[in-house]
């Protein structure tokens, strides 16, 4: 069961990274975060196709970035209940790690010159 | 000149985001965060090929997340010069833009419960 998690975890990373990789879907988020859009609403400022940007939406919808629903004829876009939270912390993690290697390094470097003084 | 950053900004996202995406690029950065490393001594690990690894470690230094040095025979790995400081802070920005969206849905909730009552 703890593994199951760790492959769903894991997999949420992988969707939620490879989703943030391209500019476009960066974008249609950027513009969700003001108000939820229609598709032409948001294939417009980027001059792509509706088909194009379904793509796009549809790999958002798959990493629970985006949500839409169908109102009559239009579908509506808004950001979807990802927030973000766990690739943020995986982020910080590795930040840390690397500033307490960088202390590490530099207590290493204070060492030696202590010696050599 | 500020297109041409903008369009490095976009890239040097674009290439984060990509090498993050994958569980044995986060786990290559996971395991140099604890000190360098060959490329022997993380393929191991990840069960996979010396081949494989290479690959993996060639799109981390593209996205200057790794930094190799060769010394006689034996390739070193270590973190690169990205601190991940700029997809810290978009994620940063993005979940901001979400808080306020909530919090001005809570306001025109509010108010639509004092014209109701």
């Amino acid at each position: 069961m703890i593994l199951n998690r760790v492959v769903q975890y894991q997999g949420q990373l992988d969707r939620t990274f490879a989703a943030l990789s391209d500019p476009t879907r960066r974008g249609i988020l950027e513009r969700l975060g003001r108000g939820r859009a229609t598709i032409s609403e948001l294939a417009e400022p980027f001059g792509i196709s509706l088909t194009g940007l379904k793509k796009h939406v549809q790999v958002l919808e798959e990493a629970e970035l985006v949500r839409t629903e169908k109102v009559g004829r239009t579908r509506w876009c808004s950001p979807g209940p990802q927030d973000l939270d766990a690739v943020q912390r995986w982020i910080a993690g590795y930040r840390l790690m690397l500033d307490e290697r960088l202390d590490r390094l530099g207590e290493l470097l204070e060492g030696t010159k202590g010696e050599q003084g």
